[in-house]
């Protein structure tokens, strides 16, 4: 890990810095494999999953009989870890529900808010080393909570034609109408358009590898809204010397093994407490078995010490991490001061892999400092905020000379008409 | 205007077609200039506000000497009227407020979400013949209402390197922190890299012609958040035969003066409703001075009959407008079942134009079917939804045991010890 002390603040862009991609290179495959399902639906969807999967099918969505079959092979205790979990995301996804907020803004106009489910969304969820059940507790969850009609679940088949018998029962569990055995830019691309198996959605939720996030960003050009920009995963603790150096480094490890680009972040006004993480990790890497994978990780990582927390809250908050981790004595200093974060970590025994899996949070946050513009994946993604107004007689008299007036000063004519005729009409009718 | 007697359900896609764009030839343009700023700052910024505004500007930054002349200059009554307006929005935005939401999902388990806002926001007026002060309100109410520390507005100047008076009153009634004279590609490239004198901001809010929205585009490729997708503006009203024709034709074309390739759609129960309206738009459209825009895009518009209010309901949600008046008997109906609009007008007495300025719902909305996957500007747009948790020794015991089990089930092992090392530690201490 690169140690760095006091830095001063023209270095802060540098460290700001996330471990960069390039998918320019990747765009042109993915436009081209958009083109072809686009054209030819479900035979291009056949022809990229024998490619990229090295399987043939002969269909592509999850059977009862299919989904019975996965559904027995899950460990009870498994299973009612996944129930308590979702429980929890359950609870905290529900108590963000509003109610119709209505107002009456001037008399005899009413105006309210009220936010309606987007019809049918799509959820993607990578296959791979990682079975990511977890990430569809934290979409179909939401998205069930919503009423959104069509809940699509994609995720990619293993050697076997299989998906994930995890994924399988978590999704059955949350309310996915449909299961797709499709991965990859195929999968987008398939929500995307619509094909005869795939159905065509309005926004695409969920995580992926590089074809997926470039698929996904791809999808914005055909009008499909989406979760969040992706990019590699990150955390950043604040430590003082009354945190705990193992548990400090347990949670940069769980970070960085995520994945060789994912950074881990040390912030610090103790300089022993550096030295003892840095120790910790390294005693702690060494019997991991991803170790490869967070090895790297960590040595693009960064220990900074730096004077004071006023200077550490205005880095932090500069810097925007997905994860924030407050190891500190002084807890409520950065709770009230963080701006921007995805999701923020308090005190010792609060560690990541709490909101990654089963405390209530969502796991689907801004990274690469997209924590000062978005907020991680919430229940208000599933829906709409539509605004209506009702204006009686007497409330187009009120507030007619004043639209007439704006419309006119902004040369808009017929504006301004469709209230005159109207003003006239109850003149009219008072007589 | 086209009259559609009953469509059938495959012609439908047909007529949800709006007018296209093809942005691809602009972009090149866009991203030349989006470079040039970016290496260049303020010497590329003038170049292009001389090229494409016809004028050199010593100074971009609106001084208030310059402020308190424009404001000056704007009559009383418009004031008024401006004030009037800006009350009513900011009655309703305020309403839209959510509080800290705390859950404690299983004992020792406290989860809460709060909203904190986007630190720096930009805002984008369009100048030209119709200088929308209007926008002004919608945009910079909700941001102050929001906390945004800095709001930023550009501006093409004009002419006489001036901005509109009407938009500089605006700007610094509703907390407005800078106010430039740059338009175009170069507000919006300035606003994303920042330049000597425009500072760069988080997320761009704003209307604008096809060279602001594909700039907005490219301004996202840069980590730039924005509004919504933009597109031309359209209007669908259902009327049954307890409509009024001239309210309606009135409606119809207040939407069609936008621009030529506004789009606006009548859908009827009734075929004397139709040729009713078809007639008064005749007549109103005569007597307008935007006459020539307004026929252009009445030329493109629709009159479709169907047979009953389920037909039309379920087409109005598939077509998914921006605007959406119910001038029916039965409005309970399409008020309860309109699942995709941005905003809905509901009655005789309430003319689009009182969205559009003052009643107090924003009038920034999505267009292009994207009612079905965007909301309309409001105070959350100025906000990120942040996420906080906190557990206690009980709660780690409680929930840890499912976070083992699920994060093993991954393959993620780090997560897994996260907990691990916490709950043996709990162990040791209760000994």
């Amino acid at each position: 890990m690169k140690k760095i002390l006091n830095p001063n603040k023209n270095e802060w862009s540098a460290l700001m810095q996330r471990p960069t991609r390039n998918f320019k290179e990747i765009e042109a495959t993915v436009t081209q494999i958009f083109k072809e399902i686009q054209q030819k639906g479900d035979v291009a969807v056949a022809k990229y999953t024998s490619f990229f999967d090295g399987i043939e099918l002969s269909k592509i969505s999850v059977s009862d009989v299919e989904l019975k079959e996965g559904i027995a092979l899950v460990p009870n205790e498994l299973k009612d870890a996944i129930k308590q979990a979702k429980t929890n995301i359950e609870a905290f996804h529900s108590a963000q529900k509003t109610e119709r907020i209505t107002i009456e803004t001037t008399e005899g106009v009413s105006c309210w808010q009220e936010k309606r489910p987007i019809q049918k969304v799509g959820l993607y969820i990578p296959g791979g080393s990682a079975p990511l059940f977890s990430t569809v507790l934290m979409l179909a969850v939401p998205a069930q909570l919503a009423g959104c009609q069509e809940i699509i679940l994609c995720s990619p088949p293993n050697k076997d034609g299989k998906i994930n018998s995890a994924i399988l029962y978590a999704a059955n569990l949350c309310g996915v109408t449909k299961i797709l055995k499709v991965g990859g830019i195929q999968a987008i691309a398939g929500m995307t358009f619509g094909t005869e198996s795939i159905p065509k959605v309005s926004k695409i939720f969920g995580p992926g590898n590089q074809f997926v996030t470039v698929a996904k960003q791809v999808a914005t050009q055909f009008g499909i809204a989406i979760d969040l920009p992706a990019g590699p995963s990150e955390l950043l603790v604040v430590a003082d010397d009354s945190a705990i150096p193992a548990f400090v480094a347990s949670d940069l490890l769980s970070q960085a093994e995520h994945g060789s680009d994912s950074q881990v972040i040390l912030v610090s006004t103790s300089k022993k407490m550096i030295t003892a993480v840095e120790k910790e990790v390294e005693e702690q890497l060494n019997k991991l078995p991803r170790k490869d994978i967070a090895e790297k990780a960590i040595g693009n990582s960064k220990l900074i010490y730096v004077e004071n927390d006023t200077i550490a809250l205005d880095f932090i908050n500069e810097y925007a991490p997905e994860h924030f981790i407050i190891a500190t004595a002084n807890e409520d200093f950065y709770v009230d001061g963080i701006q921007n974060a995805g999701s923020v970590f308090v005190g010792k025994y609060t560690p990541e892999s709490a909101g990654d899996y089963a405390s209530g949070t969502n796991h689907t946050l801004p990274t690469n400092g997209f924590a000062k513009n978005y907020s991680g994946v919430n229940l208000d993604n599933f829906l709409k905020a539509m605004t209506f107004q009702k204006i009686t007689e007497k409330g187009l008299q009120n507030i007619g000379k004043t639209i007439e007036i704006m419309a006119e000063a902004e040369g808009l004519q017929a504006h301004k008409n469709a209230v005159t005729l109207r003003l006239n009409a109850l003149k009219n009718k008072n007589i």
